[in-house]
């Protein structure tokens, strides 16, 4: 069994008093000189990516350092992250980045950044455990400076100071972040949503967000998930009290739950529950493992004694006093939820006498990759409980009733959708309207575009760099549109290699051509195909060397490329890559 | 404009009287000798790419012939048909292909079976008009024998008497079919659903399923689209009470609104909302002109004098005044909406006087194109209408308690749940238990399987060739794995070509090796790389030119193949494709 091992957290605790904030009622003329500067790296018009910079004068801080995942047009991508070019050239006036949370599309790229960048990482402990696990898989130049804070905690960073505040979302220990300036505060919701009945206890601190809106929030930047969803989001609760009932419905039945390994809060509620109808628990998948002794140790789960039992002892008990807990509610191919499915989990193989519970959505994209798994389960007689039946998972994102909320709490002067792609911005535009904010005051922004607030306004006001860097293995922005367009191309009908050897002085064909096909045709039914393909690559050749003027060889291979490519898809209605290559001798 | 015209229908018109069916109320012992084989070609384990065969004795029928839709796993290719080897072999016990409606995974296999196969086709007039207009882009070694029935009427097949039975769908003029055979009836019901208030006034047959079900009905296939989804599915005229309230709510705008052109009560229910409210309607669109030509020469839909206007016309009537009906409800990527919201659509340009309506759920796989759309409209601040809000779309399928309905009026002695992967068999399957049925007469069947019913019972017994054909282009079947993997892989990380020419009678390296590459790396930032590559392949064929034993240039293709996988991997973390030529002089 992996299991993580935590570094000593109180040594990087870092915690200062609350500092007195110069928090003007009303902006008066003259008041504070200086500029903010709002920029978003991304999360605008895309899902993750998530990174937004603040700057005021001369200090900046950036929120955020998220991941985000491949389009389908990105074949071959394993990430997509922030082109920081901007922030490489200003980093002596980064004073920090400040996180929300823990969330892959929120930290995911802090590896990367820190390759050029070292700046003091300021999140709270689940935050920066979480970081802690990912980056002992990167060789960095520096030893990273991270530092804890608490929801509550305020951190001084040249003229801003930055305030965590407790929210709740679908992983423990989320914030979002007041950064309060001389010219007025900014608040950053992170992702959140309301829940008045956590499983930890601790509501979004909605008490600290109004006073903050009475003493007048400047900016407001809110995330956008969910801002086409009416009503609210139900509370995690609601879960624990499905999940109950399908223990108590299946009491002779082994009960596998897949869900996300970051939501600390489900799993703590699965444990529970399972204890409560006399169940033990084992747990597989790498990191639903490390979260669930992490959160342990941290003090952010709690496992009653004698519950927890090792992956490999389930066969000594009944398949009623037995929960599995395991990675996979996404459909991901290497999972253990996909290794059992398709038989090829090492402790866990299913039968009827299992019930397997997906206590997740898929993610837009993964809809096929999740089904493939109900599939085989039920081609295999094994019941699945899917969203489609009970409310076996719920959202951790804000829905328009909560959005308005955090409007009416807040009363910002302007305000910008963060978190989404245009469709989600919209909404959440759509929602500021409908709450009487004036147009104006409201600003659907771009990655790499500038907000600029002085005492005189808000205004879109120029740009810097901005974009998706692909990472592909080890590459980092080695991949670009055109790798990609070839991808494509060889993905749709393969290619033709089309080799000859040539003396252009003597103008012969010394040897050749050879026809060298992948992804085009199953070649040993296509024998005539390929000859004709030799044929017409050969009186290409001929009619080149048998010209008077000089031998070309890039004429060459362009008479031979335009002349299969017209002969094929004549043939067989498709485009195969043609790729000839001359050698000279 | 395209136009399509018809051929006049009635030459078609095959209208036999209802004949006397030999239909025992129980089945004695010997009082029919014979078997019925039950085969489906697909549609089971899979969604579309319809097709069941049924055989009794020596006379064989085929229910409905549609395509698949590739897999994301399938790169390139355009279609997925069945394996009809099986039919090919039997095609002179083959008396008829029947359908049940003209929806393409139902119809649009026909063109390739028809390569080979030349039986009659019954069908509803629009079914067939659809199959006409399909057939004007295939070349036919013959001429189909369409034959046109109509709802209640009962053709006879040998010892087969096939009877059309009208259900409502998404679709107009679709049909069950019973299939009367001397051991007793096999009820298909295609795609269906109750809709007691449809927009042609023609409620499901349920009068006659009951007939059906009190005389006999030996084996139920029934679709199983929606066995997963609770409840009934809402009656297509809710969506004409949805559409007449965003007209009602949005006056001074163009309404745009998308949807499958084959829905025609759809497009009805959206010209009648149109006139109702003094608007004009443009239509745009190939599939569309041509649906709406067909289904009003047919008699299937109404337009009220004046209403219809030419896409061109548009611009002399204020927004308000105007509905433009369009394809491109699942965002593809060459329709009319799509180049409506890129702003590449000769007729229409959107801008925010519009309202977009999607009327019509995105198919699973298409979400994302779907979406891509949205987002666009949404940046142009272009209000777009879609599932999340509104009941702008109903399902054609019968959810759980239509299907029970289905079963109980028909009370059949065995079940075959069709049309599904597998979690929709398995969701129908648990249906019929619910309803009482032994699990024994359950039959979850596989493609090829064969299902045997004889005066002794039912049973799975044998099987025939069956599977996924391919089609790539003019291609039929000549993609298959080995082609698709290649395609898999470079896709991934493309393909590095090493070519050198070398003398293997003297051990001399001639010329090379040269290096290209395509979708693996951007080249022009990684010459170093390729330097290193190029000496990798380098040492590889000299360690083999040096040698003492005979040059082997399989052996020395292998060892460049090997060196430079293991080489990039270490670098990148990439497996490209690796192909070496070596050529001899």
């Amino acid at each position: 069994m992996f299991i993580l091992i935590f570094y000593s957290l109180a040594e990087n605790i870092f915690k200062e008093r609350k500092i007195q904030l110069y928090m003007p009622k009303k902006q008066k003329k003259g008041a504070a000189a200086g500029k903010i500067r709002v920029i978003a790296l991304g999360g605008l018009g895309e899902i993750g990516k998530n990174m937004t910079l603040v700057e005021y004068n001369d200090d900046m801080v950036v929120i955020d350092c998220g991941l985000g995942f491949p389009e389908d047009d990105m074949p071959g991508i394993d990430l997509v992250i922030q082109d920081i070019s901007y922030l490489e050239a200003n980093k002596d006036r980064l004073r920090a980045i400040l996180l929300t949370h823990g969330h892959e599309d929120h930290i995911g790229a802090i590896p990367y950044l820190l390759r050029t960048i070292n700046a003091p990482i300021y999140g709270t402990p689940l935050t920066l455990g979480i970081i802690r696990y990912k980056l002992e898989e990167h060789v960095l130049p520096w030893k990273p400076d991270l530092r804890v804070v608490n929801a509550g905690d305020t951190v001084k960073l040249g003229n801003i100071a930055a305030e965590f505040i407790h929210v709740n979302h679908s992983i423990a220990d989320a914030c979002a972040i007041a950064l309060h300036t001389p010219l007025g505060t900014i608040l950053h919701t992170g992702d959140f949503k309301l829940d008045t009945t956590p499983v930890d206890g601790e509501m979004m601190d909605i008490v600290r967000l109004g006073e903050l809106g009475r003493r007048g929030v400047l900016l407001l930047m809110c995330e956008s998930t969910n801002a086409e969803r009416p009503g609210h989001t139900p509370s995690e609760k609601t879960v624990g009290t499905s999940l109950a009932s399908v223990f108590a419905t299946h009491p002779k039945k082994r009960v596998v739950i897949a869900t996300f390994s970051s939501n600390v809060h489900r799993v703590q509620q699965i444990i529970d529950a399972s204890a409560k109808h006399g169940r033990k628990v084992a747990i597989t998948g790498r990191s639903m493992l490390n979260i669930v002794s992490a959160a342990t140790e941290l003090g952010y789960m709690k496992i009653p004694s004698g519950v927890l039992i090792d992956i490999n002892d389930i066969k000594r008990f009944k398949p009623g006093e037995v929960t599995i807990i395991t990675t996979g509610s996404q459909g991901e191919p290497m999972s253990a939820l996909y290794r059992m499915a398709f038989s090829d989990h090492a402790q866990v193989s299913l039968d009827p006498n299992d019930v397997v519970v997906l206590s997740a959505s898929a993610i837009p994209g993964n809809e096929k990759l999740v089904g493939r798994i109900i599939n085989e389960l039920s081609k295999n007689n094994i019941e699945v409980l899917h969203e489609a039946g009970a409310e076996l998972h719920v959202s951790g994102h804000a829905c328009q009733e909560e959005i308005k909320l955090m409007l009416a709490l807040t009363k910002p002067r302007y305000y910008m959708p963060i978190h989404g792609e245009s469709r989600h911005l919209s909404a959440n535009r759509d929602l500021a309207r409908y709450m009487g904010m004036k147009e104006k005051n409201i600003f659907i922004s771009e990655i790499g575009a500038v907000l600029e607030i002085d005492t005189k306004g808000a205004r879109i006001a120029g740009e810097v760099p901005a974009g998706k860097i692909l990472v592909d293995g080890y590459g980092v922005g080695d991949v670009g549109n055109i790798v990609l367009r070839d991808r494509r191309h060889l993905s749709q009908d393969g290619l033709i290699v089309v080799v000859a050897t040539v003396d252009t002085e003597e103008r012969l064909l010394l040897s050749g051509p050879d026809i060298i096909s992948r992804g085009f045709i199953y070649v040993r039914e296509a024998e005539d195909l390929m000859e004709e393909v030799r044929a017409v690559a050969y009186d290409s050749i001929m009619s080149i060397l048998e010209r008077r003027e000089r031998v070309d060889r890039i004429k060459l291979k362009r008479r031979v490329k335009d002349d299969l490519t017209k002969f094929l898809y004549s043939k067989t209605h498709r485009k195969p890559m043609i790729l000839p290559v001359v050698m000279n001798i």
